[in-house]
């Protein structure tokens, strides 16, 4: 059977299961579980407490326990094995492929993780101990040590006698690993070859050589773009003497990817934390406060500085009139700007063009569009401003100042970000928008006390 | 040998590499281009004009050819291939897979695709006529036609005769689907399957037919949630009949995946068309001014606005210095708000909660964070600004109410932009940001007016 829309969950199915759970009506979850993907097991088990989602897991198989217990989210997964006794966590972990085993080992507490190492099967053991000395975020914590691998002088029925060794312990694979006396990688052997080659071939007249692998240290961001840009569906992970240590396959990539745009988002947008719509309202709070407190004290320096122009401001109010309009426009220059180098820094490839040709068209961008802004605000103050043309040239003045400005900002900020280490994506948060709000109204109050 | 870093591209290396260019140096072209990757080819060449470029790709195999021509980005496609002649377009697109040559004679303009349509393989244009048919946006739009299929009835010994057929034209596989006399799919076989079985064990007796498929109507970025959720390297697309038709594989979801966070960051970020630094100072401008111009009409409704409020103006200037730190809060308060909601819609899996009760959490976190904040500003007021407590308690009042205000437009206006089908992530873009600045000032100015 074809199971061809993804198993949709309702209020209603959602309740049902919960009054299931209440009479503990083994009989009924099982039935209704039977034959689901884990991934909305996992989905459905959101719905309920950690008691209750463990009570729902002791009935399932180990193999699926173990698959939606990768399935959940860091966070969730912290809590929930937080009532787990070791020996469950074992049993658990024991079916697990090391590199998700490596994760879980890592956000137990030290003790507990002790615990479970010592009673994991040995060869998962070995493995794990040895993922556990990489970073998560490089290509050695993003790898995994199931993979098929043949010595170049094998034959293929020994690469096929191999793989019928292998086949439980490696879920997906796509190719034979080819290596020599010295475990160094040489090539792969792709699965079709195999099958379409007779059996008595040698390894090392049919495997290709020509294979792109990348070191255990590369961060996971240039592994998921090397991966993109060469449309690979798994990489071998080797170490500096070219060993074979491992392989990143292209589920753990699509992960990675879709966390950097997430990470992107809340930098852009200013949340300091990883949170979602459901998380308690402390939490929430706690992750937006830092970036509202920022623009606060944004605020709060703008208020000491306007006050300085008090006088003018006195002089001629209608100056007032026009500080959301050249703030507005300052910080939409500015998070364009930097938003346009951010892609172009994910998406390298080109030969860089040098910083100073990089600015001067930045700077004749800017130009063009500053001059257009201030001509259009220009022409709509006169039409409905009445008679204060020289208020409204000034403004203009300040206006084509204020783009100029935000452009360069927006454009360097990300730059330096990215040079020194920082996701330049940062340059569209918070953080940069109030210096560029602080900047325009510098901009704006100096040209008004000068030129009024 | 093994390729273990990715091609470097220097700017030496371009300048000799266009040296020879210019001295038509075929024998220096093809030696520094032989066994590179043809991504990093297609990088190089984005360094030279489309005369040049063309004389690269002449020198070199067609196969080649036919991979870096799908390795460029549309708009260079689509301008690279004006300097192509039908009859050269014909032999390169005979050498792509059904979904790139579909896609290719999409960008073509219709009296040249018809001609090359016309000389295409007979197979291939078969299966691109196919293709054709459907919207780029959903799951026919990025199907490939090859793929192995095996009759249920068949033998092992079947499946591996019918690879070797197939072994040309599908660069990819990982399985072998399996369909019924009336093509409707059963399940499939994978490949370590066929290698492990003897061979004239029967399909039926060893596949799986638990199998998700999609169907050719699903949207794009459902088939990438999909194959993301389940962990699946490729799906087979049905027709309404539960026919085959087709299959998807996962770097074509990963490109899916990657546009759909760079649209993200162009909608946030206000940029109205897919640029890219490197593109025309004329084209960077037109991306970015219909938004700005948006931020510059909110900009002089503010104007109009805060003119009706000159007289408390002139009474009180100091009521000027707080429009910043209003305005900038409300901004980031509906930035973050619509955010969140953004990711949320983007991970669906939960049970929706109904639109009160996520409301109502919204309402509690913006009463928390407002709160926190106003009474901040307060003493900071207070602390910096001397004696006009009777101003300062205002422009907290106005302050807590933005951020409520702020908090709910910021939750509600992605959903009603999902409910309508735009793009959730719009609401953090500058139209709405201009929508909470000019209420922001709407409230401050009326709490201002009624209570000073």
């Amino acid at each position: 059977m074809v199971e061809s829309v993804a198993f949709g969950l309702t209020k209603e199915y959602r309740d049902r299961f919960q009054q299931a759970l209440d009479k503990r009506d083994d009989a009924f979850i099982l039935k209704n579980l039977e034959g689901v993907n884990a991934a909305d097991i996992t989905a459905l088990l959101y719905e309920f407490n950690s008691q209750e989602s463990k009570y729902v897991l002791d009935l399932l198989d180990v193999e699926i326990r173990a698959e939606i217990i990768t399935e959940l989210d860091r966070d969730t997964r912290i809590a929930f094995f937080k009532i787990y006794q070791p020996d469950e966590l074992i049993k658990i972990i024991d079916h697990l492929d090391s590199d998700d085993a490596a994760d879980i080992l890592n956000e137990l507490p030290i003790k507990i993780r002790e615990e479970v190492l010592a009673g994991l099967d040995k060869v998962l053991r070995m493995q794990v101990i040895d993922l556990l000395r990489y970073d998560e975020n490089v290509a050695g914590g993003l790898m995994a040590k199931e993979l098929v691998t043949a010595h170049v002088n094998w034959t293929v029925v020994q690469c096929i006698e191999e793989i019928r060794k292998q086949v439980e312990n490696v879920s997906k694979f796509y190719a034979v690993y080819v290596v020599d006396d010295y475990n160094k990688l040489l090539g792969r052997v792709h699965l079709q070859q195999l099958i379409l080659t007779d059996s008595k071939t040698l390894v090392k007249d049919i495997y290709d050589p020509e294979l792109i692998s990348v070191q255990t240290h590369l961060e996971d961001t240039e592994v998921a773009s090397m991966m993109r840009k060469y449309d690979l569906e798994s990489v071998p992970v080797v170490n500096v003497y070219g060993q074979l240590v491992g392989r990143i396959t292209i589920d753990d990539v699509v992960d990675v990817i879709t966390e950097q745009a997430e990470e992107e988002r809340q930098l852009m947008s200013g949340i300091s934390e990883d949170v979602e719509e459901d998380d308690s309202i402390w939490r929430l709070t706690r992750a937006r406060l830092p970036w509202l407190l920022i623009g606060i004290i944004g605020g709060l320096i703008s208020v000491q500085f306007i006050g300085l122009f008090a006088i003018d401001l006195m002089r001629i109010t209608a100056i007032a009139f026009f500080i959301p309009l050249i703030q507005a426009t300052g910080g939409n220059v500015g998070i364009q700007s930097s938003s346009i180098v951010v892609q172009s820094l994910a998406n390298p490839g080109f030969v860089e063009e040098g910083l100073w040709k990089r600015l001067i068209k930045v700077f004749l961008v800017a130009l063009l569009n500053g001059f257009l802004l201030s001509l259009i605000v220009l022409a709509a103050n006169m039409l409905l401003g009445g008679d204060n043309n020289r208020l409204f040239i000034v403004v203009s003045l300040a206006l084509f100042t204020v783009v100029l400005v935000a452009s360069l900002i927006g454009t360097i900020t990300p730059l330096i970000l990215n040079k020194f280490g920082f996701n330049p994506a940062l340059a569209s948060g918070p953080f940069i928008t109030t210096t560029n709000d602080l900047l325009g109204l510098g901009i704006y109050f100096l040209t008004i006390h000068f030129f009024l």
